[in-house]
């Protein structure tokens, strides 16, 4: 017998026919009898006290129902960190201050979106303006205005990792290095922006249909800043047009909406507008990185220290995660016998930033690899070899941090190695350049403070063999959904299309913390895993009645074929014993239910992903221009699940890490963004992508279910530092600055020739 | 302490504000995009073969999406009777022959509804006439046209009960006397019409939502006949407007928009208009009884002998059910020493008659009710003393029949006994006639052969306390739901408004078999107590760990206090252990699951109500005209559960019996139904509806939840029978053929003069 009979095999996302025949019901379509339209006024200024609103021009306005400000709120602070109050710095409807251009401020609804957006030239705010500060260097000099009371200096956080001696390794060191980078930041661009239909009732009852990465988080979030109980609160997401880090905490869309409907009883929608969405939303948190490295003269790593200094924007946001991740990652996935890591995020006048797909690593990352990329061109050495022979391995711990078990890097590094020396002699202005890279497989702290467990499924199995599971994961496009159900369906040893997968709706799903950290996979997959694996277990006991083996362990299922494991041939229908087990359950379906919550694993994530990308590049000598002609991938995510649903997420990964590392940005005036919308924010088009390739290099997780770990997210991570080594390669340039644009790259040209 | 802190209070109905307010979305009210309307061509004849249906005109017509006749269906013929094949006679669209007169034989949907009703025209069906015969003594005569080719002299089923010596109780009798009765139709008239909006995809998957009395048997119908599996399907019913039986047997609405959706790929919505609905649905059983019954003089029953021919109209149905019933209830709520009965179901061209309310019992009780005051006042006796001479009580046992385990009838007529007292000498022309009934609490026998526990509950508990309750009953306006909800939050021990209850929707509930035959209360709710109680158990082994008390069964939960049952000041706040038990739990939220399964009660139900009801009317001698002064119920349901429930229920009933007993009809010309519309169909309105007044008796019933049974349903049997016993008393007149009209009795006045 096969070892796995869904497991591995390429299957297409079990919403997909729902989606591409335009019946899959994204919050963007939904209507409710008597639904109102609502929409927000934002702070046109980035620092200044509101002296006072006058929303009466605004009221008066026919078909108006109701303006809402700060003052109609129970005026809490709110933010995702329940464990740490003081982190939960954001009104979300300012009441006496403003620290950021697009800031709500007020709120209306009306029969119609029109209306509404008149009624919001209305509204009369006077302002007192403060003169604001911007960049994170600025913002942490002493008299540089302050934008929050309690944070001096505007640190918002710091972070400090360390472990050996760092003083003594660059002591040590016979060469060592520092640079300065700068990290630019970068919008989610989801194609459904943020939006909330709430309805509230007069029986006390808030049900929010909204697109979020995380229906628990939102659910429990607008209780308590709106004065609920939990429980009176059901959130509904059943298809998510994108997230990438944007939608796990609570929004205006959400907020504003839940407020308005409270305050009228009638449903409200708001759908943000593709400006709002790139103003005021949050973002990529842009960083300035101060790295010095210590190796010696084989390339052996010895210390490394870092320093960073992110723009923080207003509010805290999940800046404080991304600040420690960006400092774990700024080491990954190398030995460093000693590393020091200081990060400070710096409150600024400018829209919050926050979790964006990899989270902090890919600016880390970038850093990281265009230095080592450089000592090795000093070294002398190849940039594999200086890879490999730093890299991490398997059972290596990081100190204090982290216990690596399953790793693929070596293998990765192979099979980059032996592709670029397939290429042969590259054409001139043309370079290769790789990056290493990692990331987590969920995060293990537990800041949100839930009393639940991390994931959790639950799964019945029916008279007719078919196989409700109620996951609390949310797919935003992901695939997560198809590989829980390939999960199941393999566990339990049915077939895929005996799955019929739940989501999406806090009433009948189990708790999950959501769709971030790339958790789903490890952790909603085991809560399946386990589960499909009491169930097993219960329909086993009926087959063993049967087929008496020595032990129930002696049975499998697979394929819907229940067997004796040392005589395959020797067994029963799957259907015939549910039949039978669910008679002597007293009538009762066979259900069974799973959880997992990590421990014991460190202080990041309970697994780790690798890979090895390489990016091929042409540089035009005279424009700067940059094409990508390949991209290719050496990837270790544990098992594979779904290969078509990992080559989905590479391509994915790939458009939008390219898209940071040399075109996209989001440019300010005085913390006003100056390309808001679709034509000047250049996203990289269809025919700008390269080729590209992925490698599976399969290792067995042990944490993970069948052995499968983080695969998505981390692809985001090598691209921006594989661009900027080709084109390193092609040109002898290197830019430290991100986004790595033509007209960098031609300056730098210039420069060079000059020299 | 209180007994109960929630059980026994008057409580609004749990989704009274959704219905009030106009937010409750019925079936009606649902939309989907792309939908299209369905309509239904029914037979004009009453027997006729079908020779051939053309469709293309109407399948040209502009906005016609699809004809669909009997030969687009798999030919299967169902019915609700899984177990028992032969009974299922019924093909819903018919392919060779009609029997009735509105009997489906094309479908047809379109964009809007008078395109759809436009179609139905252009459908040219060619039949050969055949004779028809339209009453039960005519259909099983010899040489009668016959319906169904194994159904010689159109017998459907048969029915023989018999218990003691019956012959031997006739010979000792002192008295003994005959009567026939003739018991009419009756219909349902819902507010809510048959409907239903079917949504099949091209994934394989039905959902169906539906205005109907058992999602489950709805899906595993729909399932059956249209060959998917049962959990391809999802039914889909969170309001119900009205059932009273009419809505627990697959209809023309389901199975005709579920055809056209598979067909198309695309929702198809099916309303059946009022006509429709009162001529090609189905209805309360005509009967035509034969009852002998053999006294002692002093009123002491000793012998009765019934026989029954029921119109069956032209399939089974439910009618099965109905002649069993009707025949066990006739000899209820009395001692019958020996009792025989013989049933004879006849099928006939006239719409199927089915369940309705009562369920053959408000027929069998006119009967049996009538006769006895016949009896009484022939041998003297007071109708309060018969009555009570041969009442049921605690502990009897109806051979072979039933166990009546809780009896309240004694106190029932003593309650009766002193307000008829109350009333004191009556004017000319007014007469109180009495009634006693029961009714059964849910049936017992399997015929549906479901695999699953016929009631099924499940219970989670949140962190912040509030619980969610998940049932398979539907609540169709009887309320159930607050029942449910009263229950679970009793055992538990917390507040009504902690219950957060879901419903009518197989995705997500348990399996129960619906709300019929009075089934709710006693199944469900044990159900539900058995989920509460093992959740509860959770929950104080926690406590007790803090409590320390000898043992967990020391401590209970009354109003959200977790306390010592000795010491009730000594406890935990219920909130405060539920968040340590779910930390303690892994993170799992407290969950539960409680069935109901009745066994080894006899064939009926596993409970009996009982109750004596007293109809105060005057009689106009001039025209015959009856006015309804006081109807007066002295009822034993066990516990009462909601005060307000039960008299709700009440009055309904009293309205829809009372509307049996004097004004409701359904005359027929050759099958054809003449007053199919609510002027010439006489409901009783509010202005008729006399003073209602009930009197609880209360008795604990052991196998109910808290001593709970039926409330509601069987107040259905007893009208006609003290109607008509209270024009005996003002008139000296018996009417012995329902309705009992004005032209009845004025014709029965004067042929009483002329003697």
């Amino acid at each position: 017998m096969k070892k796995y009979t869904v497991i591995n095999t390429p299957v297409h996302n079990i919403d997909g026919i729902a989606k591409i025949t335009g019946r899959a019901k994204y919050t963007f379509d939904i209507t409710l009898p008597r639904m109102l339209h609502g929409k927000i006024l934002r702070s046109s200024y980035p620092h200044a006290e509101i002296l006072n609103i006058d929303t009466s021009k605004a009221e008066r306005l026919k078909g108006v129902k109701a303006v809402l400000t700060g003052k109609d709120t129970l005026g809490l602070k709110q933010g995702i960190w329940r464990r740490f109050k003081e982190l939960c710095d954001e009104e979300i409807l300012a009441r006496d201050k403003v620290r950021y251009i697009g800031e709500p401020v007020a709120t209306v609804a009306a029969i119609d979106e029109d209306t509404a957006e008149e009624a919001l030239d209305l509204i009369e705010v006077e302002y007192k303006p403060l003169p604001g500060v911007f960049e994170p260097l600025e913002a942490i000099k002493e008299g540089a205005p302050q934008l929050h009371e309690q944070a001096e200096r505007n640190i918002n956080v710091t972070r400090h990792i360390e472990w050996g001696d760092v003083d003594d390794g660059f002591q040590k060191a016979d060469y060592v290095r520092e640079d300065w980078f700068r990290c630019s930041s970068q919008a989610h661009v989801c194609m459904e922006t943020h939006c909330a239909v709430a309805d509230y009732t007069p029986e006390g009852k808030l049900t929010v249909y909204t697109s979020t990465q995380s229906h628990y988080y939102i659910k429990v979030l607008l209780a308590e800043i709106l004065g609920l109980r939990e429980n009176d609160v059901r959130v509904i997401s059943r298809y998510t047009g994108g997230g990438f880090g944007s939608k796990f905490e609570l929004d205006s869309a959400q907020f504003c909406s839940s407020l308005l409907s409270m305050k009228l009883c009638q449903p409200v929608k708001i759908v943000l507008s593709r400006e709002e969405e790139f103003t005021a939303t949050k973002r990529r948190t842009p960083m300035f990185y101060y790295v010095r490295s210590g190796v010696k003269k084989d390339g052996t790593f010895l210390a490394k220290e870092a320093r960073v200094f992110t723009e923080g924007g207003a509010y805290t946001a999940m800046g404080a995660t991304a600040l420690y991740l960006t400092g774990f990652f700024q080491s990954f996935p190398y030995v460093w016998p000693s590393y020091r890591y200081d990060g400070y995020r710096v409150y600024t006048n400018t829209a919050p930033t926050s979790a964006m797909r990899g989270f902090g690593a890919p600016q880390a990352t970038f850093c990281a690899e265009t230095q080592i990329d450089l000592i090795a061109d000093e070294l002398g050495i190849d940039p594999i070899e200086i890879r490999r022979k730093n890299a991490m391995y398997p059972g290596y711990e990081v100190p204090g941090q982290a216990t690596i078990q399953s790793c693929g890097l070596d293998q990765c590094l192979d099979k980059i190695d032996g592709w670029i020396k397939s290429r042969g002699e590259l054409p001139r202005h043309r370079g290769i350049g790789i990056a290493a890279y990692g990331f987590m497989s969920g995060g293990i702290f537990n800041w949100f403070d839930t009393p639940y467990a991390f994931s959790s499924a639950v799964i019945q199995i029916n008279i007719d063999g078919k196989v409700d599971l109620f996951v609390g994961s949310q797919d935003m496009g992901q695939g997560s959904n198809t590989t829980m159900a390939m999960i199941c369906a393999e566990e339990l040893g049915v077939k895929f299309e005996d799955i019929r997968l739940h989501m999406g709706d806090t009433e009948n799903c189990p708790v999950d913390l959501g769709a971030w950290g790339s958790r789903e996979t490890l952790m909603q997959g085991n809560a399946v895993k386990m589960a499909a694996s009491k169930a097993k277990q219960q329909i086993l006991e009926f087959a063993t009645a049967k087929l008496s083996p020595n032990i129930v362990y002696d049975l499998d299922i697979k394929d819907g074929w229940i067997h004796l494991i040392a005589r395959p041939e020797r067994g029963l229908s799957y259907y015939d014993v549910v039949k039978e087990a669910i008679r002597g359950k007293e009538g009762q379906p066979i259900i069974a239910r799973g959880h997992y919550t990590p421990h014991r694993k460190g202080m990041i994530s309970p697994a780790y992903s690798f890979g090895v990308q390489a990016v091929e590049a042409d540089v035009d000598p005279e424009t700067g221009k940059i094409t990508l002609k390949n991209c290719v991938t050496a990837h270790d995510c544990g098992q594979v699940i779904n290969p078509l649903g990992v080559k989905g997420q590479l391509e994915g990964a790939m458009a939008m890490a390219a898209g940071y590392g040399f075109t996209e940005d989001l440019p300010m005036d005085e913390g006003k963004i100056l390309n808001p919308n679709l034509v000047d924010y250049m996203l990289l088009r269809a025919t700008e992508m390269p080729e590209t390739e992925v490698m599976e290099v399969e290792t067995y997780e042990p944490e993970g279910p069948f052995g499968a770990k983080e695969a998505g997210e981390g692809l985001t991570n090598p691209t921006a530092g594989a661009l900027s080594n080709a084109v390193f390669h092609a040109t002898g340039i290197s830019i430290k600055n991100l986004p790595i644009t033509p007209e960098k790259v031609f300056n730098a040209l210039k420069e060079k020739k000059k020299k």
